[in-house]
């Protein structure tokens, strides 16, 4: 189903009850570039720490624009067996929906716009007719805005005015201004003694508007009602109408309402991912790093720049997350399948050993057919996405003593693949481990070798000839990792190089070493023409962000709009059900892993999810106690994890071992 | 007419003729936005001085995409006394042409996409179909790239491949590799003994391709033709084929040639500037800065850091430049014409005491309706802009005794406005002088003052409400230039500040001067999320391109291809004809202008410009000496302009006067 800025609020409960039924959801993205900076095989280096690709990916790719978003609802019917689908194909773009909305600038790569028109990519329904969105801390600044106005307009006086000035109340009118503000007043004055219901002012700029309020505000504190109108001229005027308090009241509230729906429709698309979030369903994506990065970055708060705090963030917008490309990547799927492109995976997942999974097509929405290709529209690559993810589920089933035909998104078999996010082009490091450490290869064998910007891998074959088979991986013009064959060599190769003058080599060790006292060598990636935001500002954002989650649900539930408390209050939920998603897969991960994820169909359990997380619920009032638990308690909570997993699953899908 | 990458090459020859046949060309962009950083109103602060405004137009506008450029030409027929039109609209998009091929990230700005999208922009031709392009700088490295492929398949071997052990030869071929080239060799041998004609390798890697080659051409330097073919699957192998050398310069020969039109469809949209360049004629725009540094910046090369350079760089691009924004602003329409915004600005001079002009759509081109509005479709904007231009030219005619009716681009009544563009938001410097020193007003009666960043404006008119009427313009959240009407209060505003501590007042002229000590005030700007490029490279960057295109010309000259000659000499001479143009108004500015801008209409005369500067094209070859003149020559010679329009223009419309 298509979904743009038109028909998306009359969808919105169509999501609603996709993503509530749902036994799991896969989701994709398309955006409008990939990598800016350096060559993106320099951004993407085959030695990179999770740490080094994380941080690059944040500097050179958030500033593209995820511009189409895939979802697709699965749900599994018993009965039936077989998985009815709903997909959704958003566009969106963060169109300003006022004066006051932020201006987003994005950026664009040539080479996937033009890819993407390759693909028959519609620009115009982005452009003309996405849905806009806001972030978190956008979100609650457009909330402050509009109750400043109402305070403003209530008389209380605007709290943003603050300046040596403002004390002194209405006194201060400058010069130029006394005029015209008593023009006002008589105004007023004669409205008051006079039959007319209200009067118009003539238009005047923002500033005098504010002398406006604050001086009728002060003279007359009561029996009118102030408020600024736009004529269809563009120019913003105050109307003043008589009114007594009940009144007055009435209007407000109208008003109140009436912002209440603005907003909405300003945080337009979050709402959906806010959803999915409230959900704790599983997520699944293919090689969806990115997907997972733009969709915070863009939905929630700017990613914060160290990795573990990513990992935070992350746990508590998506608990559950499924990366079918690390999936085929590991066993038992490694042997069994030569590409893992999604294309090709949907392909050899028809083929045996594997089986098509039975899926139909919910009633009223559109069904693709994977026979005519539509790939990279991001609703079709999110719905063959969890087609491969239910094939390859399905065939872990034939392990089990008597095989199963059909393997629930909650079985434990699938535990040992949650949260691991494909790494491209990272030898020693298949994933990112969300909710736990990252595996940490030795690199023993690894030299870092650094020598004149006129060698080619050519010179460095020739320099290492003496030791057989290398691998070359380029870090910049002048420097590269070289992984050795035998261990024995590496030795040898350092001492070799000691009398060198044009190269220089150090091991793996030394260079991780000298990389961590060096602090300049982050900034590098600063230097191609797009400053990285100050740390601290950007981390604390994404901290705050994070934060206002938990304060703004006290704000939203005691300002819920009467037209979509639902959604309104789901968006609430959420935070506290992921708080204890994240809080109870920490605490004891894999043990209350065992009592949630009872392997039954009926997608209701998806409340005991919830249900299960008191203490979850708790901790998250007080987010600052949860982060400083966080540190010691990430280590530990996933060792569990994979030894409860290594328990239910024989080991055999235990991922981190059969790497 | 609608101009897209399908249609590119077959209307190339139309514009050619239309923009030779034409008294004068009008240009106008549409961007991807507009400004990224600051406020805009931080961005042209009513303050600025030139080389400030210039600077951050650089670093804040650049980097977004000029995706649609508007030409019109207007050739006017005496006999029947009216003005035939022809319009091109052409779509422009950096589409990736090959691997080796730059690829472009732009920015995009929401308010200004959204803009477009509300004016009916088809954003999908642009990126489906836009017109590719290369600058002065890439333009000669892909043909340097050719060369290098040409020079290596020759057996010359490859210059880029500089490294201590290319000059070993073919011996030093790293282990691993040895077995590979051999059974090559082998095969070469097969083939050379056997009755077959060509024989193809497997695919392999690039750095064993480049071995290949360099093995080959050692061990069989005759005999052999060697090429890199791309097979249906987009893997690249190497055809060996058996010839003689006269079927080997033939092949070679022919390559040549398809090579040569691949360049000529890379550079693409730039040959249309070259054209527009070359022909020398006047060129319109409205508000015209940002088109112009959009167009130099896309086309021919990265913009200078300083304001001088940009002037000198676009003098030889656009010999003639003139903004219907600042004529409509200056003597004698400044008292007629109450709205200069371009839509506007066309109503007004459709009525007394001005003319509609006269002007007929030529044959074969859609025709405008200015009645039903086109606005910010570029083709149409250029259109308008340049039927203002011939209203507001015509009426110049009216103050002639006797008066006349039309007047002509070329008409010495109109060279008071060359090369002045539009300065937005300056009260005192209405316009940038491309060709000549700007204004420098005294701003005796402005004072910098610096403050806390809680105050707002209301505060600076408190501060000041002793002084009477203020004028403030912010320059940052914590400092703002107060503009005080009566000068002797200067004076009084600074001395008692000197007691104040929360703010502090400067005068003007002490603003500029600790400014000038204070190098890091530029960089204030790279400070809101993007990076200034180096300035020195930068600024090489343009001038070395500047040089290419000297240089470019030997390099093209000697290598025409048969199939465009004509368009690709042309964007030669233009360089030669440019130069000229700049050297003449530098060197003699006045004397040359009234000897060329005879007011005639046969629009032949633009040869007479080109013909009239031998001096110009022997300057150009040695670019560096012209450089190291301009310097002191730009004042002189545009004082000597002044004069000399002034003793033309009897003072009338001498606009750095009359302003």
């Amino acid at each position: 189903m298509e979904v743009t800025r038109k028909s998306f609020k009359d969808t919105l409960s169509i999501i609603h009850s996709a993503v509530e039924e749902a036994d799991f959801l896969a989701i994709d993205g398309e955006f409008s570039g990939l990598s800016d900076g350096p060559a993106v095989s320099m951004l993407t280096n085959g030695m990179d720490t999770p740490e080094e690709r994380y941080s690059k990916l944040r500097k050179h790719s958030m500033d593209f624009l995820l511009f189409q978003f895939g979802l697709c609802a699965f749900r599994y019917d018993q009965s039936q067996s077989k998985y009815f689908t709903k997909a959704f194909n958003f566009y969106i773009f963060p169109k300003p929906f006022s004066r006051a909305s932020p201006d987003i600038k994005f950026m664009c790569q040539s080479s996937s716009i033009d890819f993407l028109a390759s693909q028959g990519f519609d620009f115009n329904k982005v452009f003309r007719n996405g849905i806009p969105y806001l972030n978190q801390g956008e979100e609650s600044q457009l909330r402050e805005q509009y109750e400043e106005r109402r305070n403003q307009s209530n008389g209380v006086g605007t709290p943003s005015y603050i300046s040596p000035t403002s004390c002194k109340g209405p006194m201060n009118v400058p010069e130029e201004h006394k005029d015209f503000i008593n023009r006002v007043v008589e105004k007023v004055e004669a409205l008051l003694n006079n039959s007319e219901k209200t009067v118009d002012l003539e238009p005047c700029s923002g500033f005098q508007r504010k002398l406006i309020y604050q001086t009728l505000n002060w003279k007359f504190p009561k029996g009118l009602h102030i408020e600024t109108v736009e004529n269809d001229k563009k120019e913003r005027f105050i109307q003043i109408s008589k009114v007594d308090e009940e009144e007055r009241k009435r209007i407000e509230q109208q008003k109140h309402e009436r912002e209440q729906e603005e907003l909405n429709d300003a945080v337009g698309f979050s709402r959906v991912i806010h959803a999915i979030s409230k959900s704790g369903k599983l997520v699944v994506g293919h090689n969806m790093l990115l997907d997972v990065m733009h969709t915070i970055h863009q939905f929630y708060c700017p990613l914060p720049e160290e990795l573990d705090d990513f990992k935070e963030v992350t746990m508590c917008v998506f608990p559950r997350l499924l990366d079918t490309k690390l999936m085929a990547s590991t066993q038992p799927f490694k042997e069994l399948i030569t590409n893992t492109s999604l294309a090709e995976l949907e392909k050899q997942l028809k083929e045996k050993p594997f089986k098509a999974p039975r899926v139909e097509c919910s009633e009223g929405f559109q069904s693709y057919d994977t026979a005519s290709e539509q790939l990279h529209e991001a609703g079709y690559d999110a719905y063959i996405t969890g087609l491969c993810f239910i094939s390859m589920a399905n065939y872990l089933g034939s392990f089990l003593t008597p095989p199963r035909a059909h393997i629930s998104a909650r079985s434990k078999l699938i535990e040992p693949f949650y949260n691991k996010l494909f790494l491209m082009r990272v030898a020693d490091i298949p994933y990112l481990n969300i909710s736990g450490p990252d595996l940490q290869p030795k690199r023993d064998n690894v030299l870092y070798v650094t020598f004149p910007k006129e060698w080619k891998t050519s010179d460095l074959y020739q320099l290492f000839s003496a030791f057989g088979n290398i691998q070359v991986s380029w870090v910049d013009d002048t420097s590269a990792f070289v992984s050795l064959s035998q261990l024995e060599q590496v030795q040898i190769a350092v001492n070799t190089s000691q009398y060198a003058e044009s190269y220089r080599i150090q091991t793996y060790a030394e260079y991780m070493q000298s990389k961590q006292k060096n602090t300049h060598t982050h900034r590098k990636w600063g230097e191609d023409g797009w400053a990285e935001p100050p740390y601290r500002a950007v981390a604390m954002t994404a901290a705050s962000a994070v934060h206002d989650r938990c304060t703004l649900r006290g704000k939203r539930s005691i300002s819920p709009t009467q037209d979509n408390q639902n959604s309104d209050f789901s968006a609430a939920d959420s935070n506290w059900s992921n708080y204890g998603n994240a809080k109870r897969i920490k605490k004891d991960g894999a043990v209350s892993a065992d009592s949630s994820f009872s392997d039954a169909a009926d997608s209701k359990t998806s409340d005991d999810w919830l249900r299960t997380t008191p203490e979850g619920g708790g901790a998250s009032t007080s987010p600052e106690k949860e982060g400083a638990e966080s540190d010691d308690t990430w280590p530990q909570s996933s060792a569990n994890q994979n030894q409860g997993s290594r328990a239910t699953s024989s080991g055999l899908f235990d991922v981190p071992q059969v790497w």
